[in-house]
Order: structure tokens, then C-alpha cells, then sequence
């Protein structure tokens, strides 16, 4: 998925604040599993939510306001009571690597229970998991 | 209600962004309820929500991180079904009116149809209009 | 502009929080500057900001996470020391105007202070401004 | 640092969204220094930002709107060259552990190099240090 860094999304610093890039890994969830045919908003309309359990940022490079992103998104893990993504944000302008992430979701229910991912959505995703890279 | 303008909340031009506003006026909507009294967490709860139909702002004066803003609530208008408040922020520090704005809402419930203020809400807001300024 | 509600900006009641929208006119704003060759980047990186002064949003229908959104842009006022646009939100899959907007902006310099917007812009955006609605 | 969950800060889960704790540990790590007596505002203005390059959220329980939360600061190491933060946020409330935290940083110019901390916050913030809980 492919983003431009808003300017509401920059701090003093003059460069994308480190808490947009946490909201970006979740557009980009959102996207990649678009791409599989499958919709999150649906997921949700049906009580289940990929609740955020964990969540790891490692930041190479600054972004500014306007650049270019690309969210590429990688499944590590798919298990009906835990998914785990990888992330890698590049600079569309130069190929610069500017951060890695991953997170961890556990499927969870409107009162926020631990429940387990639908099994059409366990199947669609499970063929995605690759290695770690 | 007094706050601090966090880091996250500035730009690339070293100010408070103004969309920042936005979410402070409704941290001081909350606040002045509280002080009567009055929960919105408790309002929601029921399934009824003051949601923002209009919303003006006049940015004088520029807010910078970690400056302290007071955010100074007025009631305009208490009806069943539309409710209006007006504000002040000013810059603790030295006294600076540094914006001034106006929020209209109207009571929905959960599917997001108008519906009326709870009868007790409407009593205990009632006394507090006051004339525009 | 055309965009997404991302899951970030909805809140407790379902629907895009509404200071998101205020970030959105944002985005379209520069995206219209893009479409005429103007870099709003650029402009910063030359010291000039469009800061907003004012500001007003009236919300007629809920956007909901996921929903599709494009922001209508047009320019209401052009001069070196004043700028205005208007907006129209507009949910793309059943055409429903969820929104309207204006933004008034003062060119200012790294010290925040007023100052003229360069000739070079006033020249391109001028032919643009369109009289009110 | 104590703060309240801000209604903007909520999602459709009808919790606290994962990126606005991002927000709240930088406004504690702030808070945090500011009674160390040093000024992160004061700093920035010299010059010298500590650009996070790493940051970890481990979430346990969630929070809800309106629901006071304290956040823990600790420092976990502290060199010229990089420094490293630890965070707790407990439901005031209850006293429930609802996420666990770490962030890393570097000490940066306004260019954004690597540039080394103020002899005068090293010596500050070097007695602070804890080993890892």
C-alpha cells in the first residue's frame, strides 16, 4: 500500500511523527487483506476484531511531510487465536528503507474476549504465511 | 480545563496543528459535564451520543509544545434535540486568547438517529446557558 | 482527493471521529495545489505556510471505517494575504454528501508572522477562484 | 503521569485506540523529565531532539474512554548517544496493568544526524537509571 506522509501527520521535528507510522501499519493491514478478497469492516460487522496484543517498531529513516510511502505487509503467523504481521515501510522517491515492524493480533469478540478468527478467514490467510524474513 | 500541548500534537511550521484544537475542545466539553455532574462516559453508556453537527474555529495566536492552554467552556443553546457550546483557549502562561469556537450537537442513539438529551441531562445543563459573549 | 476511513480515525460511536475530517480537508488541499503544479512542500521548504485561521464544518451523514470518501476542493478567495477554500465530503459509493467545509488560510513566514504569498502563486491560483456555491 | 482516555482517542472497539499510547508515553516521558527539572521544550529549541528509533507496546488489558490512566516512566539506560525508556500504564482505578513499554532514542540535530546529549542532561538523567525490572 502506498501512502503520501499528511501534514498533520509531522511534528516540530519537521519530519512524520513516530506514532502515524503505527496508524499506516494498520492501513496497511487493512489493504493487504482487501487484496485476499477479504474485508476487515466485514470482520468487525460480525463482532470479530484482530485486537493489537503486541507491536515493535524499528525506525531506519526520517519521513517528510509529502514523501511517498510503501507499506509492505508479510503474514509471519496464522493461527485461529493469534496473527502476526511484518512490516517494512519504504520511500517510494529513492528506495530507502526508513522502518521495519511487526504486530501481534488476537481475534477478539465485542466484549473483548479472546475468540477464534472465523475459519473462511483462517483459510484465506494461512497460504500467505511466509518465513520470517 | 487546563492542558499541555503534547509533542505529537505539533508540525512541521513548530505549532500546535489545528486539528489538535478539535480534540481539545471536546477533552473540555467532557471536563465542564463532569464538573456538573454530568458523565459522558455514563451518556454513551445509555446509547445516547452528543454528536458534532457544527463546529467553527478562529485560530488568533499560535500554540507551541508543551505550552499550557486553558480551555474555557460556555453552554449557548440547551434544547432537547441540539445543543451548542462556546469556547475560549487561552495560553496560561500570559494570558493570550489564542482561539475561540462554537460546537452544535445533536443527541443520537446507537444507529445514529436523532433522539432527545435524556430529560435529567436537559435540567441539569438548562441553568448553565449563558448569552453569547 | 479520494480516500479511505482508516480504523485509526473512527471512534466509540462507530464513525470518523470528527476532527479526521479536518486533517482530510487538509490532505485535499494539497492534492488541488499538486493538480495546478504547485508543491505545498515547496512552499514550506521556501519558508511560507498557508497557516488556518479559520475554520467551519457542518456534518450532515456519518462516514463509517472503510467508506470511501472524496473531498471536493475549490478556491473561494485568492489574495497575497488571504486565501479561502471550500469543501465538499462526498461518500463515493452512494454519492451522499456526508460534509461541507471552509478553510481560511494567512500566508505567514518561519516566524509565524502574516506575509505575502509569493507572486508565482497568486498568479496560478487565482484563475481557480470560483464564486461561492 | 496520570491522563485521561480522550473520546478522539477511542476506535469502533469502543476502546482505546493501540497508537494513541504512542502518544502517551511521549507526553510521560516529557512529564518525567520536566520533574528531573529538565525541559524537553528547552532542549528542542537548542537544537537537540531524541528521535525515537525503536519502540515496543506489549497491550494487556484495554482502556475505555474517560478511564484515568498512569503511566510509569523508568529509565533503563542512558548514554550520550542513545537512551532507553521503560513504561508502565496502570488503570488508576483499578490498579490493572493495561500495557508495558519501551522506546529508544538518539540524540539528534536539525538536520536530523546523530549528534550526542548535553553533558549537563547526562549527568541529569545518568543517576535515574534502574535495571530492567
Amino acid at each position: 500500500m502506498d501512502l503520501r506522509v499528511r501534514f498533520a501527520e509531522t511534528d516540530q521535528m519537521g519530519v512524520a511523527h513516530h506514532a502515524a507510522y503505527v496508524v499506516w501499519l494498520e492501513a496497511a493491514r487493512v489493504e493487504w487483506l482487501r487484496d485476499l478478497g477479504l474485508s476487515y469492516r466485514a470482520l468487525e460487522d460480525q463482532g470479530v476484531s484482530l485486537a493489537v496484543t503486541g507491536l515493535e517498531v524499528r525506525y531506519r529513516a526520517a519521513l517528510r511531510f509529502d514523501d511517498r510511502v510503501r507499506v509492505e505487509v508479510r503474514l509471519e503467523e496464522a493461527r485461529s487465536r493469534r496473527v502476526r504481521f511484518a512490516y517494512r515501510l519504504v520511500r517510494v522517491d529513492d528506495g530507502v528503507r526508513c522502518a521495519e515492524a511487526t504486530s501481534v493480533h488476537v481475534p477478539t469478540d465485542r466484549a473483548g474476549a479472546a475468540t477464534r478468527l472465523p475459519a473462511a478467514w483462517l483459510e484465506a490467510i494461512r497460504p500467505q504465511v511466509t518465513a520470517t524474513a
